[in-house]
């Protein structure tokens, strides 16, 4: 017979442990607690088996559960010696959800059930007092009719009123708007309540935030059934969300806030604003010492068992502390990084360990830009820095607003009196958040911190005016579409689109990933398209750039001139002279490079445009460009007309163009060459395009034969290599081949999913979330490589290119090589290097360590 | 110690046949004749080693091989008992190339070396006849003038001169010209001529000719020296070309051409125009009947020995029959298939035997469209019917013309006085030839026949202009560009584009197809646009349509009117009222398919257009969808530009449609389905560029529902099977789960080729050229399929989806279905089928026989 519930106690003995897929992230967490002897209310856990009865069999509870239930019930009743919906000290619980991964806020809570008139009296006359008993009654009329009947909002006609009048008036508003009666039995309250909590499962905003996440929909809720415990029994009671560290900075110290003389939801909802919990008159240290005290106990011996900060819930009842719940909380990717460090100093984590809690994904985001503090700005406000980092956009004042700015390419700054969990979306979508209201654990803030997008809460002096289309400051109007700066790091909000500048990193990032590249195999290199972008790989840590795209060198106007001229010429002298024109232009280009590289090893693919992409557009650059070859225009615009490509990705490029126009390429192999050998390196020059063993001999042959007439004319005997781009499917088949003259292969995962998926990355959009959506594709395969398919034809390409030569260098230099889940892949299948864009160089390192780790 | 050299002569005994890599094909048949017994001059062969040492060695000849060639001589010398270069008799010899692969008048040949002043004299005093003795030593010095020492044309100042005096006026000229003076030493001349034949193996026309047709440069040329037989030795004498069938008609009697008192060049070049070999007071049958008696057992003995239709040079020396040369004969493909089942029917054949002699390739020349003769025309001229078909097409004058005409896409008609071998490029991009000289066995004839152009030639009253850009026949002036048509079938040249029509189809054609159905094993289907096809693919012997498109449907005026208004609709009502409207014209399209189709089983591919193909071009356009679908034309503008596409070709088309736009699919899957259901027909329903298991199952889900709903609403339960097409390179590597679900694989060659290669088929054209002559690619990839890449692809689809089902059926719907190399590798494979268009059925059919008997 299955055993559909999970106890735990402070009364009694410690058993087995259960895993969190059955007893949720948040049940597991209240039975670790009491396991340690930390203060936790008693309770019991309907498992997440529960719930994928309930959705597998119709939205049926499970038979035999009824049962258990009441078997329970009783024994709650027996732990707490209180009655349920008898006569009695009246048993009040709490109903939570709790998935087995976090979904903060996304389902369903219901507190202070059992409740009813005659629970209420029972309950002022037990001595917890009138106010109490009454408040704890609002409060569950309210929950229970939002929250399980459903309605939007429960409102008294008037505040005016306290105590049973304001009940029976809350208990008229819920019988009046709701089909279903407000339940006075406790037993209805009880399994209306679990039915809720089960239902917030399949909501459209706990589906929607699970696909973000890719939580799988078979994981279901469990349901906790706790006894309540009171955070508004007076002066001495207070409610309050705590974390062991600061989760901004990573400073180690507690780091929260609580309210006194209030339950749980009032600090999360941002309603109140509360009170933080050290430094300041008001401070939970100055108030409850004690309470204090003790937490930072807790704490201590949470993170000595976890290894990780914990992010709690907690209430004071009458002086007495109880833990409601307990996480791994979620932190600022510099507090991740220095939490990282300071717990492997103190012990609680090795390197290793410390590095697989990190998630590289997230690094990026201390890379953000910052507002240069030195420049003069218009602040407009200042909240609450929510979560770091800082960025410029147009005000939108709904999610929906924000998503379609964000549709439509621009940045969106979501401003919010306060947000509410169904504006995860919008969070998603837009540059920056702002918040009238909450704290900084707030959802907002949640939200911002885990998209790495910077936020502002509780900036209390802005007023927003959504149906005016507009927020106040004091006399300052900003309207929708206007431009404002938010700083998420400072918590300023400034007028306008500000200078931002780069991060300076910080030492435990510089820690993390000395950590990093002692442990990892893979090498990590950086794709760069201009010198500029090569300071950056530098500053990132790349070991090497794998990939200098040489485009921009030729897309310059002087370039693209010249170019335009030797294309269209006809006449042999005129594309002889824009070819020794271009010669210098390419010079500097790589005298340029080797000079920043400093030393780094560089990889230079040639030339990789489609020939159809230098040519004139428009009637007046056709004009000037056909005088510049010394044609008539008209015969200019018939030759344009006869290159445009039906399919430029499947045309005349890479290295086609390299057969084609071998002079042009000559000019660009004589200018690497000419500059390598007098920044003595020795660069990796790669072949784009490679559909054949013969064409690439020919680029290779090519090379060869420029090196040797620039070292017969000029004495410079440049060290160079020759490798293949293996980018298309027909590569792969013939990876042997290649192997065979090629000194490395390079693979360009970008154009190898294009091809083999036959999807233009430049159309996808147009089906592409319809598909992932559906399911259609395991995942967007341009972000995170396909293995089955693409990954599939990369270990033939290994495989085959190996059999050749068993110690050939083959590297990634797609943008996948900077996916952590792609690299993890890479790794396997034992790639030497990947490569990718500068600012996801640090995420790389970080996560080919954890590849090896995990690979171990 | 190699030996670079092998006899023949009729009074040595015959020894092992050596292969014809080694001493050509034409030293082939002659040391095959001698040991026949047939009458053959004596002489030796350098074989193709020298050749390859020559080329290989920087054109130096090989050591030892002076030597050998000396002792050659004076065997030869001593078999007929003349002597070379010395006193006595003086021997002559002709020194001809002779390939292994045929290359009929690409490579040199000088004929009666060995003659000077001396020669000569002693030759008319040997009784030979003053006239012998000086017309030879002249033909002598002008091949000589021309061939060896590179000049353009030798001719005598003037005419009028004979004897001593026009060969020293011939060698004045040569020695004015040649910076090399004219050789007198008969040893000298031989080196000369020697080095000359080998020289030609690497001239411009034999390497266009070689890349034309494969053959590889390695292959080199043997070099023949045989004794010279004189057919200028007055009127006993006569040299010609002979056929031992006719080769255009496949008549089964010898056809072929003489000139008395001549030498063998002057049938071939055309200069003469010569009689005919039977027929007529002038042909050889009246004229020399004994001779042309031997000539008639000769080519019976030579048949039964080769099984082939023979192509013999011979010449009559005072009454005694020489056989100079023979091969197998290039026929005309109707002639041809006569021809092998005639011979198959006098027992010289088996049916497998006959069936491997065919080309396939050829069959679909038989099936080229003739002048309607039942039509007004205006006829210019009439000729020799040299190549059967007919043409109409722009009048070009050189091969230049011709190919530039071909190359912007327009049919040209080559017409020429007369051709030359370098005019091989011209007659291929030509879609028919004319010539004023020359007979049907002239060089234009026979690469005309060759390359499947009609071909009209000796139409000897058409005066041809070049440099006027014209050209007369009587008082009519016809001009460059203007528009003839050529019946090569009846040598008429009539004006203008002559209304064509279908060929009847032969009995020899239908015979041989019926054997290479009861041979092969793999299935021959029909790839088909429009149900007119299907016509012509059942009359082709079709056993199925392989790949029915149904874009055409799409693509009818008022059903892309409907469409448009659909994609461009903002209101659901006006979508459905279009989605209404296109069913009927649906319904229609597949009942005219079944009905032509009658019974034939039918495999019909789902809509595979990229959406923005629908979408109106024009601002015109534009406007009239915009106002179809009740929006504004700037509304509609902004939504085309919106769904443009940078690659259509890895766009949202194919089963991506089917998922974005599930109602069209349903509208076409519903009308299948129900014209089948009343056609009692039970059609594969093929899903165009699956990617993905997932979305096949997705639109495999989508049929059925849409078959569900048919029966439910009708009572119609068609019965029907769904495929996917395996066109992309992720497909292959999903095979094994895409295999799951799919009934049938079709693998698609053409897409899997352009997406493997990176290509686009409607770009490639700016490079692929290039690429085939420099032999990066093997050949032209959309034609023959690529084996080495898209063919390991396809093999590891076959084998990934028959891991999952073993007796999956897969054919393959790309073109290269019809090509008869990649249909032998298809064989290989185990496909079940190729499907290709209608008029390459007959081929596949052929070839797939082949690739049986080849596999055996």
């Amino acid at each position: 017979m299955i055993r559909w519930s999970r106890r735990f106690s402070g009364n009694a003995r410690a058993g087995l442990i259960p895993p969190a897929m059955l007893v949720g992230a948040k049940g597991l967490g209240l039975i670790e607690m009491t396991a340690l002897g930390l203060p936790v209310p008693p309770g019991f856990i309907l498992t997440t088996d529960v719930c994928r009865e309930y959705f597998g069999n119709n939205r049926r509870l499970p038979s035999g559960l009824e049962a258990e239930v009441v078997r329970e019930m009783q024994w709650l009743e027996s732990e707490t010696g209180k009655v349920f919906g008898g006569t009695g000290t009246p048993l009040l619980v709490s109903v939570r959800s709790g998935a087995p991964s976090s979904m903060p806020g996304m389902l369903d809570t219901v507190l202070n059930l059992g409740m009813n008139e005659q629970t209420a009296r029972r309950l002022a006359a037990a001595g917890t007092g009138e106010s109490l008993a009454w408040d704890s009654y609002c409060r569950f009329i309210r929950m229970y009719g939002e929250v399980v009947l459903g309605l939007d909002a429960v409102d008294a006609p008037t505040d005016a009123v306290a105590g049973p009048e304001a009940a029976a008036a809350l208990i008229e508003v819920v019988n009046r708007d709701s089909e279903t009666p407000f339940p006075t039995d406790p037993w209805g309250q009880l399994w209306g309540a679990v039915l809720a909590v089960l239902d917030s499962w399949r909501s459209r905003r706990a589906t929607t935030y699970r696909r973000l996440h890719d939580i799988p929909d078979a994981e279901g809720t469990a349901v906790t059934v706790q006894a309540m415990v009171f955070g508004n029994a007076g002066a001495e009671s207070a409610t309050g969300v705590a974390f062991s560290r600061d989760p901004s900075t990573g400073d180690p110290a507690p780091f929260g806030e609580y309210i006194r003389d209030a339950q749980g939801d009032d600090v999360v909802s941002g309603i109140r604003t509360p009170a933080p919990l050290r430094g300041g008159p008001e401070s939970l240290e100055q108030v409850m010492p004690e309470s204090y005290a003790e937490l930072c106990a807790a704490f201590r011996l949470l993170e000595r068992h976890t290894g990780a900060m914990q992010d709690v819930e907690f209430t004071i009842e009458r002086g007495k502390l109880w833990l409601l719940q307990t996480r791994t909380g979620v932190t600022s990717t510099e507090a991740g990084l220095r939490i990282a460090v300071d717990m492997q100093a103190e012990g609680l984590l090795s390197r290793e360990q410390a590095l697989l809690r990190l998630n590289p994904a997230s690094l990026g985001r201390v890379l953000h830009p910052s507002v240069r503090a030195d420049l003069p700005r218009t602040i407009l406000t200042r909240g609450l820095p929510a979560s770091p980092g800082a960025a410029s956009g147009l005000v939108a004042l709904s999610s929906d607003e924000a998503e379609a700015l964000a549709a439509d390419g621009k940045p969106a700054v979501l401003v919010l009196s306060e947000t509410h969990p169904r504006d995860v979306h919008g969070v998603h979508a837009a540059a920056a958040v702002l918040t009238a209201r909450g704290g900084a654990t707030s959802h907002a803030a949640l939200v911002a911190r885990g998209a790495g997008r910077p936020c502002v809460v509780g900036a209390g002096d802005i007023v927003v005016d959504v149906a005016g289309g507009s927020f106040r400051v004091g006399n300052v109007l900003v309207k929708r579409g206007d431009v404002v700066t938010i700083d998420g790091s400072s918590g300023e909000v400034s007028a306008g689109a500000l200078e931002l500048e780069q991060p300076q990193l910080s030492r435990s990032f510089a820690t993390v990933l000395e950590w990093a590249d002692d442990i990892r195999r893979l090498g990590v290199r950086a794709n760069t398209a201009s010198p500029g972008d090569v300071d950056t790989a530098r500053l990132l840590g790349a070991e090497a750039i794998g990939l200098f795209r040489t485009e921009y060198s030729f897309l310059g106007p002087e370039s693209l001139a010249e170019i335009q001229s030797m294309l269209l010429a006809t006449d042999d002298g005129r594309r002889r002279r824009a070819l020794v024109a271009l010669e210098p232009l390419q010079r500097a280009a790589y005298r340029d490079l080797f000079t920043r590289a400093k030393g780094l090893p560089v990889t230079i693919r040639l030339l990789d445009l489609a020939l159809s992409e230098f040519l004139p557009k428009t009637a007046d650059e056709i004009a000037a460009a056909a005088e510049a070859a010394g044609i008539s225009a008209q015969e200019a615009a018939a030759r344009v007309a006869a290159r445009s490509e039906a399919n430029p990705a499947l045309g005349h490029r890479g290295c086609r163009l390299a057969i084609s126009q071998p002079d042009l390429y000559a000019v660009q192999v004589r200018a690497i060459l000419a500059e390598a050998h007098a920044a003595d390196s020795a660069p990796q020059i790669l072949v784009p395009m490679v559909a054949s063993a013969r064409e690439f001999e020919a680029v290779r042959t090519a090379v060869a034969d420029t090196a040797e007439s620039l070292r017969d004319e000029t004495g410079a005997a440049a060290r160079y290599s020759v490798g293949a781009s293996i980018e298309l499917p027909r590569a792969v088949m013939q990876a042997a081949r290649i192997a065979d003259t090629a000194d490395f292969f390079s693979i360009g995962t970008n154009n190898l999913t294009q091809t083999s998926f036959g999807v233009s990355r430049d159309d996808a959009a147009a089906f592409l979330e319809r598909y992932r959506a559906a399911e259609h594709f395991a995942g967007d395969p341009f972000s995170t490589l396909d293995i089955d398919g693409v990954g599939a034809l990369l270990e033939i390409a290994v495989e085959r290119g190996r059999s050749t030569k068993p110690n050939l260098e083959i590297g990634v230099c797609g943008e996948h090589g900077g996916d952590p889940e792609s690299i993890r892949f890479f790794n396997s299948v034992g790639l030497d290097y990947v490569s990718c864009s500068p600012y996801r160089v640090p995420a790389a390192r970080l996560a080919a360590a954890q590849a090896t780790l995990k690979g171990r």
